[in-house]
């Protein structure tokens, strides 16, 4: 058991074993959805809440929607190693199942709605597929780094990003103005704060997925996981987005992320993170 | 047609007649959702946004939901004032129709969720009934003070916040901290903000349901308007919760106000704001 993943020559999956991987992805977001739901939004006196792990529904809620997901991968496909924020990495053959039962546990535990589960396949270099579900809702948000499909309840369509070349124009958000470290990340993030149309908080993973549907133009995070990135990866490259860390590298390992529907967009950004 | 909504002797509304306001706010909510959700998530190029009137789907909503809830006010209760977001405000008969048909529009266009319509009816002194309704999920969250019921499709129950007298232990939240003016808001905001366990944004009027619903503790706003506030009074009240602006006082008008679910932890932050 190594202690996580780090970047190795890609293993290689044709076109028939990545979709077979994405329904995979699809099914493990839908199990953890089943074991997050019933623990959604139940009360619980914050007296209670240093009492006992017992007592943390968030904890349970996490850790019950992994174990589900760890379980199926075993039974599907036991030579694959996994990640995940709960239960930590289990090394396997290359491809690894990077896990985050729910990103955005804070929102989470208030009720909100800005979380989902993320579930990627990551092949050595790259999430080869990723998927974001929000299980209150019942949608999800299914990405091959080449098409995205958004599906909710009987709905189900292909998602593609909006043209915005301006930072001026551009909706933006970010989860939290905390998330960056003072200095040269909170100086950076202030800029594009300033510069861009608006900038939305509380976002988590969901706004990668509405940038995905065309309605946010970019987001912009600091010191995120690997867990925490790797499936919007998919999500937002297959409806045409552009996410890399803040020099315009690979952000599968996360770090400093910065995700735009527009490349234009993606590339003055870079630019004013640079200066 | 004065200029706005102001204080004066309370209109006296019995317990029968609060009853049916009650059930008229909830009805208006349920007309302006089903004039904003044909509108949510339509996506539309950035470029498209600047050349007129008719291609933002934000005011569109705006407008349609609160064109709705309008003619229905004059068509049960011609000699009831409105004071609306998008329309302004028409004198009555000293009882006020308050409405924000959408609360959370900057939520609302990047197509996130904490956004809502909210429907207050102000007797001259406070509101006497609340609703706060997310569409989208189909939930409604009906205050009148003395009690505050939820419903969801044919999930209905009665809230109640929860206890939290410590700062230390409250999970807290606010849209931007960009709504606070430097100098003593600003200030009083960080403070509050560096002494509470955790700070969550992006909230609009989501949290303070949320803080009825006994999952959040605090909610520290400032810069509301009318139309942004009184139909939160009633529902935090009704679950138990205190509502009043910086210093204690009444906060029907807006301005700074501050939300808790336990009186203890209002005395304690109203005392920290003084600092």
């Amino acid at each position: 058991m190594a202690a996580s993943i780090q970047f190795a020559s890609p293993v290689a999956v044709d076109a028939q074993a990545r979709a077979e991987y994405l329904e995979f992805a699809y099914r493990l977001a839908e199990l953890a959805g089943e074991a997050i739901l019933p623990r959604f939004r139940r009360p619980i006196a914050v007296d209670n809440k240093k009492t006992g792990a017992d007592y943390d529904p968030v904890t349970q809620a996490d850790r019950a929607a992994e174990r589900a997901m760890r379980d199926e991968i075993r039974n599907h496909y036991p030579a694959h190693g996994i990640l995940g924020e709960e239960f930590g990495f289990e090394s396997g053959d290359g491809l690894t199942w990077v896990l985050d039962p729910i990103d955005g546990t804070r929102g989470f535990v208030m009720g909100l709605l800005h979380w989902g589960t993320l579930v990627a396949l990551f092949d050595g270099q790259r999430p080869v597929v990723g998927v974001i579900r929000q299980p209150v809702l019942d949608e999800t948000f299914a990405g091959d780094g080449a098409r995205t499909i958004y599906t909710r309840g009987r709905e189900e369509r292909a998602l593609a990003t909006r043209p915005c070349p301006d930072l001026g124009e551009a909706l933006a958000g970010t989860t939290a103005p905390e998330m960056f470290r003072a200095g040269r990340q909170a100086a950076g993030f202030e800029r594009i704060r300033r510069r861009a149309r608006g900038m939305r908080y509380g976002t988590d993973c969901y706004l990668y997925a509405m940038l995905a549907m065309g309605l946010a133009d970019l987001v912009i995070e600091a010191n995120l996981k690997p867990y925490d990135v790797q499936a919007l990866i998919p999500v937002v490259e297959g409806a045409g987005g552009i996410i890399t860390d803040w020099d315009g590298g690979n952000p599968a390992m996360g770090g400093e992320v910065l995700a735009t529907g527009d490349a234009r967009l993606h590339e003055r950004v870079l630019a004013e993170l640079r200066d």
